[in-house]
């Protein structure tokens, strides 16, 4: 008597960028853009959102449950610590908990690469993935597309230049991808050891080189908690080879931008004094990224049905 | 010049299943059913519910917050860490805190069996008692029945087995208690050195043997937390001899019912392919839960008059 | 290009009581007492704060949030663990990023004395102080003054004896200040070892001697956790020598009343039985606390204008 969960078919969740078009990406950017600019939008029914957060994070979680109240939805929020998994219960029981007893959507972040696959044929309602391992970051993604749209118009033969850490990055591999997508010419920059797996199908060019004609610098954050040690420059040596140093931001184009995920490592990926600079988007990033979360949970909202 | 509070009168308190009367427990589970299919009830006036867990806990944290945000309270999510505790501060300083702030109802999950003693007579907002070390667990036990009624419509002449770990368990005592007060008969099975105490005045039947005639098979979860390494068994070599193994489960009565308050040691109490079987009645329980603290609440509200 | 944020002129922040003027602080108690007397007022605007807790608090952290909640803001809540912190993140990007994510003021508890110097002049949102490092709690000392202004409706000439741990004390300076600028007389009491810096700058006197002029006896809590080790005496000893003793209590003027910001360490400060005694304000003082920090929360609102 042994029965097994249907798979969903239509699905508001979102787990990576790759498996959208372009279109798909387009529409949600076009809404988060209305988010930005001011748009209100309010669910009329009572609609519950479980973000799940198994690996430390400040804007990705706040960032997420700003959303979710400017949306008027109702937010659980749970992380990890104090709760059944420290009795040693599995993630996919977790989130088969939170979806009997009433979540709608579930947000979450997990340490391991391609958490959902296990879960999500066993479950009815949509999980929005908000980081996984070294794997995707999907809405992070979103927020930098919005925030190089709000500045280019249009990414058409836009020079984006990514920079740094790409191995242990959620983020690259998935804008490197996207980026091409949707028409602008893509280059890595770093540390040749770096550039392995998909990295190396990008042009490597030193970023010295790149200033001249790049219209975004995406740096990447030096994920320390994922190195293990193994890093062989001192953070300084790492700026002075590899970083957006002072000297290098004043060779930039007029108009060219730089973004970080953030948090920023100050003096290591980019210097301190940057952070807040006029090209610098990074706080702009921010808060692009409760618009990008609006518009992808009222997505799901509005897949699923749950507002008639 | 000191004086002390008085002992509450009339009070919306839940501390143990023993305490209610069978007519008592009938209204709250008749409420319960009214939730669970779909009843909504918001309190008008606005109502603080601290929830206080000083032990770990996913599914009874939730599912309160979960209850308390249908029916509109306003939440206060405590969880021991992080907060005054670390600074030596005892519970009951703790509660009469919440208390002086303005919480109107207390929810509260401590390891230390009957806290509620000390801290109760202090009080003059109720207590909700969400789990005390080994000793009870009241909301636990009514989604038990819930689930029970729901299927069999009454409790008169039921077989009920609880197996496993009744020594450590805070529902096994209860259940067996109020099972038998609405007519249900219950036997115990499992390792004979857990058999002790309140145990021991029940039934002690062999699991294969019982599956003939069992209604309801109740699953306890073996609380490895609690056991200090003094298991003598293998997990398999438990599954085997005292678990719902799926040989077992096909010896089961046409309609009987799995029951198990999560989370699972999977492979351990149950085998991993019958957490979802048809028979499992383990995610309904947790629905449930929301359903009878729905219930727990309004009628603690009501008798406190909070709502006039 | 590198720009720097300007600092904001006028300001709805509260950092420390000594640069308020006392016309200021007796509005905002005038404030206080309407919402202890039942006021009821709600924001008619979403408006967010961020509670970001770096140290360990119940009392205060949760105050805050009833007092939010009862006018009816959004509350965003952060406790250091489980956030970007634990990735090296400074405290100025993690208050930018809740700056960046739509957080209109930002009430904060840090262990670093005057942690809002490095901050403040980097935000456009009003901080309000909760606790900073051994330097000020502005809150704490309305609370105390709210309490007392309720008790003897004026402070001129009412003498207050502070008495205890004023080394390490976040309140014990700000109150002697205000206490002092307000008319009343302010004497210190305890260990002489503890009696240095501003302390010396007030009178000196052996509880024992005070007892019998004294209007208000300010216990002020051990604070073990920033003592490391270096207490001489033990609790009982202390209790004894420089505790109020059941014996002192007895000593007490007929209206004299006894503060204390809590956790009380019961039986070194204080003696446990006094705690709820009909001289303790304690619980008073928690329930004063919400009613404070709804005036300064309103008073931030409206100094910045985010209401209309």
């Amino acid at each position: 008597m042994i029965t097994m969960t249907k798979q969903r078919e239509l699905s508001g969740e979102l787990l990576t960028l790759e498996s959208m078009s372009t279109r798909e990406i387009s529409a949600v950017l076009q809404e988060a853009e209305r988010f930005a600019s001011g748009k209100s939008w309010r669910a009329e029914k009572e609609i519950f959102v479980a973000n799940l957060f198994f690996e430390p994070s400040t804007r990705t979680r706040f960032s997420f449950e700003v959303a979710e109240k400017q949306l008027g939805l109702q937010v659980l929020s749970f992380t990890g610590e104090n709760s059944s998994v420290q009795k040693g219960e599995s993630l996919l029981d977790t989130v088969k908990t939170f979806e009997a007893i009433g979540a709608n959507v579930l947000v979450i972040r997990h340490p391991k690469n391609e958490y959902y696959e296990e879960i999500g044929k066993n479950l009815s309602i949509p999980i929005i993935n908000a980081g996984d391992g070294s794997g995707h970051h999907p809405t992070q993604s979103l927020l930098d597309l919005l925030t190089i749209q709000q500045e280019f118009s249009s990414f058409r033969g836009l020079n984006v230049i990514i920079a740094g850490d790409l191995r242990h990055s959620r983020v690259a591999r998935s804008n490197a991808d996207v980026l091409t997508r949707l028409g602008a010419k893509v280059k890595v920059a770093g540390p040749k050891e770096w550039m392995t797996g998909y990295a190396d199908t990008y042009e490597h060019v030193s970023l010295d080189e790149a200033l001249s004609y790049a219209d975004v610098v995406m740096l990447l954050r030096i994920q320390h908690e994922r190195h293990d040690g193994e890093m062989t420059w001192t953070k300084n040596d790492y700026h002075q080879q590899y970083g957006l140093t002072i000297e290098r931001e004043s060779q930039m184009k007029r108009n060219a931008i730089i973004l970080h995920p953030a948090p920023v490592n100050r003096g290591v990926e980019l210097a301190s004094e940057l952070v807040e600079c006029s090209r610098s988007r990074i706080f702009k990033q921010m808060k692009n990224g409760v618009a990008v979360r609006k518009a992808v949970l009222k997505r799901a909202l509005e897949i699923e049905k749950f507002l008639f």
